[in-house]
């Protein structure tokens, strides 16, 4: 199936959803951005998502409020620590406390909701199931489930057609695989945030999940994080 | 399976989902409906959302807001005209522009989060397949791939455990045997709103789609309607 011209790309201004915004405008000649202040507990991550839809040159982002405090239930919501310094194992053993209950299935749904205002077929995602926290919203058999379930959901879908395509390029990769990708296509990875407990300025706490695993990915690919570096230079 | 003690109800303050709330509560201790201000462009529906969940004793009413404008493609969302005293076979020819594209999928999908939060099993959702104007997001099959995808998408779901349940009791039936089971629960239908452009006092316009079918349905069922009383008695 050809892709068609416009996408949906979920931008959470990290590092992941940045390559997966620079994927996307290689394959679609639109692409629209879509960012969630969802009841985060800082907006360093949205800054980061404006930043790099600017320079990118979206065709459009929109950054929907969604107050999803109003349900708790997550370190990233909810007035809980977030947990730092945990070691692979511990990460691995168990879904941390900064998982945001069905936060890809609202997240999609606006994504799906947009595209078929747009008449666009293709949403993109940057879920990844191998260097990640073991959410279960980032596992291919729910992203399969998710594309099953809003094909039956579209004026479209009523006539037959399965149009919507939820694209996950990040899906198998290592976060080193990511980087090394994300670089060679250009992503100024400097621009985006990973942190979940960043300071106000931006700079990264260095010990949550996300920094670790973000640390791991840059080590890995043999270059230096360039947020890290902004930092350092300060 | 043994219905958990907690169940979400998906609320618009209507007809259809004020009948839902009361078969929940016929099967469910605690029951909590949630509500959406989505961009609507009337707040009569909520108004009517809060005086059904306060007269029903939930145990929590939530309303979330969601800013659907910021995507427009719906007369309910956008600035297009509402479609008024279409004829039944205007209303059965094709999904008519009231049609808010995903929305079902969205307010699943917070229904979806809250249930989590909560440790519910159970979520409930008016959606109709008989007297209904033709969305695709009230389809049965839609219904259960959505089930399906919330059974993926869950932290207790990567055990394994297919626990949500998308109950929609009112699918199968016409306006008439709503309305019938509704006033045989005791449901006040004067607390309900199902017009798509109400004068700012509630007073329902009698011609959009939705109060025509609910004329029908009170029509059918052999019974007036008491919204409509109340405000001829003014």
């Amino acid at each position: 199936m050809a892709e068609s011209e416009k996408a949906v790309v979920l931008l959470s201004g990290g590092l992941d959803s940045s390559t997966v915004l620079k994927i996307a405008q290689a394959k679609h000649s639109e692409v629209y951005a879509l960012s969630f202040r969802y009841g985060q507990r800082h907006s360093v991550e949205l800054d980061c998502a404006k930043r790099v839809a600017d320079s990118a040159q979206v065709a459009k982002h929109v950054i929907l409020d969604i107050d999803l405090r109003q349900f708790g239930g997550s370190a990233l919501t909810d007035d809980i620590d977030v947990p730092k310094d945990r070691s692979d194992a511990d990460m691995a053993d168990e879904i941390p406390i900064t998982y945001v209950p069905a936060r890809n299935t609202i997240f999609l749904s606006f994504g799906l909701a947009w595209a078929e205002v747009l008449k666009a077929d293709d949403i993109y995602v940057g879920v990844n199931a191998v260097d990640y926290s073991g959410y279960p919203d980032c596992r291919p058999e729910f992203i399969a489930a998710f594309e099953a379930m809003a094909n039956l959901a579209t004026k479209e879908s009523v006539e037959g057609r399965s149009h919507i395509k939820i694209h996950t390029p990040l899906i198998d990769l290592t976060k080193e695989e990511i980087i090394r990708q994300g670089l060679a296509m250009g992503v100024d990875y400097s621009l985006t945030s990973s942190c979940y407990d960043p300071a106000d300025d931006g700079n990264p706490c260095r010990a949550c999940d996300s920094c670790l695993l973000r640390q791991k990915g840059f080590s890995e690919a043999g270059v230096a994080d360039p947020l890290i570096d902004k930092f350092s230079s300060k």
